[in-house]
């Protein structure tokens, strides 16, 4: 960490930081510049808070140089975490695909998903029991009840299943039928919760908060790796801008940072990262391109019945004609990760 | 609501809409544009979803015109709610302080905070017993040890006390300590924490989410509302945008906004608002002119020293010299409330 | 359009509205609905200002449902432009690589690049004579003499020139040695500029502004081309949110968009898209797959030593690497191409 | 100027720094941590590009300390600098009211709000002659018969004028009739427009750009500055950001940032701030109890039938009633201001 004085601090206000810094256990070395001084520090800074330091009369900036997330970091685990999903693998360089509806609707409405998901290529059932929803007067998903048909669907097309835990009293539950437990947007800094799930030993799906930064969204996935049982799958599915032309601005370059910074693997929602049907196959390609573990989809029968999200929903027409596209692009990057490998 | 179709749409396309409105049970007009086909609702919308309609082919748009948060909106209820706080009133045309520090860091800290706060005239005594905090490695509060403190420190000065409550097991241990529920801005839209706590009685302090709109807080507030227990006190701190040099943007037009929209009073909360002390009190200041009901703020009675978010806390100086400058901004207030009601 | 009058709105304000519709020489239906009244206009409200009617007392929202930008959209001119730069062909299924530097440094400097773009198979060649700097103490470009050293690169390496006018003064100085003129981002809504500029016959690229929507940037484009002279090329750049990992958010989602909106090519600037050198490679990969006409990209023989956005630079050896796995992309989009005209 | 080093960086890549630095003609100190190597560099840093050293392998991140806008800047010009607008003063603590339509309409009109502006107290009218406009459509000014009527109506009532200008060309022109000359938020960093104005000697109103930091509008000052010839008044006028409800986001913390930052006088724009004609008023009064040092106000005597922003322009009653309002409210800062100077 480095602490940045104002010019014309005083010699009391330099010394208070001194022992301040000293109390916390650390060393430093001071930099005497023209106008100012600055201190680096020296030792592990990773528990204590810069702010801390912004409150002392004449400090004008401090900047924190390591970051705080240590074993989510690739620095710390350089090889890429493969994430083993009863067999299903995520980060070992193939590209997996969940599809499946927003909500489950009921068993018949699952069972055809699941069939289309299959036909498709999918390995992986997505669908919601419980549904985050604005407005208290809409539909708030079938609870236990769901979660029993999307088992159900997943195992008779042989798939897995992922689905949403809102609650920390529910995780149990949801353990009980999902392979991968999904953290939402809304909840990626509900702390609580993530430590929670950390504890089930089941692989997390940790979607990106609608205003999160890549720090706060890395921060969180060390909620759930300081429990060391559960491994974290990213999910980028865009973040709220100015723009609204899109239901959200769907940020792909997190795909090659987080790779950089995190050993973990990230997939690609290019359904809620556009919020229209007509924009998600070619961002499901884009997210191919830019190197994504995977992606995760919504499909529907009918989307014009669909209980909620029926406009960013693809048909099964619209789905097998994207699963196509998407693995004409895998096998070019076949060929591009030998590249980027030589 | 108001639906929109794609100029060309086929008359198959209109009957299959026509179809699903009957189907919700709702009347419509049609109007037959020079390109486009534009129906028009009749009916209470309320528990429609617009989206729904979008997945219909040959839709290009759907507008909602009435509002979703019939019990919040002031269409439903004119008058303002005036909130009784155990005897304090918020929302009666007075301007209410609550203050205090960030965190409770020990009966000593709060006792000390609850002094300089009533000599400023706070009646309110605020302090944080679970901290969320962005990494797992950083103080998370003193729980119920600090619930406690808090109540004593609030009793010894005549005060009341508002404290957050992060997750709903500890509702009913947080109602038994604080005379105002908080909801944090990270918990907006944990929309089962709303139900919960609107199910207590007591008010509640609902912080707009970073990246909330005024849409989505009204909603927030809606879940609390249909429990017809807990009034609401809306809390503006700020939103998150490209501006870095300030913590949050302070979104100060949302005052006016929301008392247009809504019967529920609204504070301000001008230290996570702009996060540098020096730029609270000219934002407390602007807070009263905008028309707030009152505003929560952080003091400390050693800002260097305090366990989190120091930067942006007032000491007892600074602290006094604004509450001396509102106050004579509220006296201009009531003779300017006196020309607004004329 | 659309015209909401709010609940309770009076017979004498709905005349007034209805006075005014009459006044702009349109029809309109009357939708009457259980709490309030909606007008639908008849006729081209193209001319019309939509906040005309919002100043009306008793009118809650007016909402347009035609566009602005007619010679733009693609309702207007359904088959693709494809946009001829002296032989080289933008938007007609290939991919066109321009490349260069930030800054034309000097004449040795742009002649190595030149060579270096050729041997990748950029087709043309970028650099900034002019350069808009944050700061008046910055390196403001080389003015004309740039200007003829980027002709006289791009000629020995038969390729073709782009680069940005930010002056109305320089036009005809810019057109005489560049064959496409570059609208750069601050200058999207510069309407004097953009007027000027479609009257030169040359292709313009025009940047999407830092915080330009869709539905700004084709107006903006429209100032183009209702000068019936030239063809726009869009160019997707980032845009300004609160993440600050990457310097822009790169929004790929912009690339279908305006393919769905707009006849006209768009390309994509994964250089300023990111800001970071090594995420510059995935996101032009990601660009050829979101069905991008081309890109534009920096690259600079020594990046260290670049006088302007070095870190976003390739060198050499990066670049060539990119263009290898861009190629096998952009033929594994050819087939893709062929599904999606089934 | 700090720079960060990656943890492992080389002895080489360290060299190659070091020798940098001694050729920008700085000196250097090192601090070597336990992970990583930090160079605070010595000597005027303004002139040199941080991102230059970002370019460097082995270079991780760096943090700029020292401002790039020394004339602008409160550290070089401790003093408030006072605007004399041809004897009417800005900035020496007083409130000064701009106040007039959107545009100018025609001779009649603008005397009229001349008129209109002059009751309530405002000293200023402003008034557009060249309007920039998203669609080519739209209505574009008056042009030179607009700057001639603002100027008669201005002396009639004995008042001063602004007005925009938005293009070098038009820069004689505008000089000649108006007092002060504003840049609009599209031209905030038309670079070349700045320097231009700033050699006029009047007065420039310079308004935050739409997506414009605190940094770049501070910079923008600065190439007025530079000139040395006119004084800078910065407008905040709104930001753009995710919410809708407003037609930007009001910044108002802006107001005493700029005041700590800069010695130039800021006045706020509570018109484009809300877009909404009833936030306009408290949003006002919220300006001047920020501490702004006037404000610009569009007012027409018919809003509904305006040529442009009709919705967010007050007619003569409801800014009679905001100026009694901001009149009780300037009273009260007098008192505030003596306390903050105590």
């Amino acid at each position: 960490m480095i602490i940045i004085m104002k010019p014309g601090a005083s010699q009391e206000q330099l010394n208070k930081v001194m022992k301040r810094i000293e109390a916390e256990g650390l060393n430093y070395q001071i930099n005497q510049g023209s106008e100012q001084v600055v201190f680096g520090l020296i030792g592990d800074t990773r528990s204590i808070q810069d702010v801390a330091f912004r409150s002392y009369e004449g400090v004008e900036k401090t900047l924190r140089i390591s970051n705080t997330y240590k074993l989510t970091s690739r620095e710390f685990h350089p090889q890429d975490t493969i994430v083993d999903v009863d067999g299903v693998k995520i980060g070992d360089g193939s590209f997996v695909t969940m599809a499946g509806p927003c909500s489950i609707e009921g068993l018949e409405q699952i069972m055809e998903t699941a069939r289309m998901a299959k036909a498709g290529g999918a390995k992986i059932l997505r669908g919601g029991a419980f549904k985050p929803r604005t407005s208290p007067y809409a539909f708030q998903g079938l609870a236990e009840e769901g979660l029993k048909y999307i088992r159900q669907a997943a195992d008779a097309y042989d798939m897995k299943v992922i689905t949403e835990v809102m609650d920390e009293g529910h995780i149990d539950m949801v353990a009980e039928y999902s392979d991968i437990i999904q953290i939402g947007a809304r909840n990626m800094q509900n702390f609580k919760l993530l430590s929670a799930v950390g504890k089930t030993g089941k692989p997390i799906g940790l979607k990106r908060g609608i205003s999160g930064t890549i720090d706060e969204w890395l921060n969180a996935a060390e909620y759930i790796a300081v429990e060391e049982k559960s491994p974290v799958i990213f999910i980028e599915r865009g973040i709220r801008t100015y723009e609204t032309a899109t239901r959200n601005t769907f940020d792909l370059s997190a795909v090659p940072l987080i790779k950089k910074l995190s050993h973990f693997p990230i997939i690609v929602d290019p359904s809620h990262g556009t919020g229209v049907w007509d924009l998600v196959t070619p961002m499901a390609r884009a997210g191919v391109a830019a190197g994504a573990d995977g992606m995760i989809v919504e499909i529907h029968p009918d989307p014009a019945n669909a209980w909620s999200d029926g406009p960013q929903s693809l048909n099964e027409k619209t789905y097998l004609k994207m699963m196509k596209e998407v693995d004409l692009l895998v096998e070019a990057m076949k060929k591009i990760k030998a590249i980027e490998n030589e």
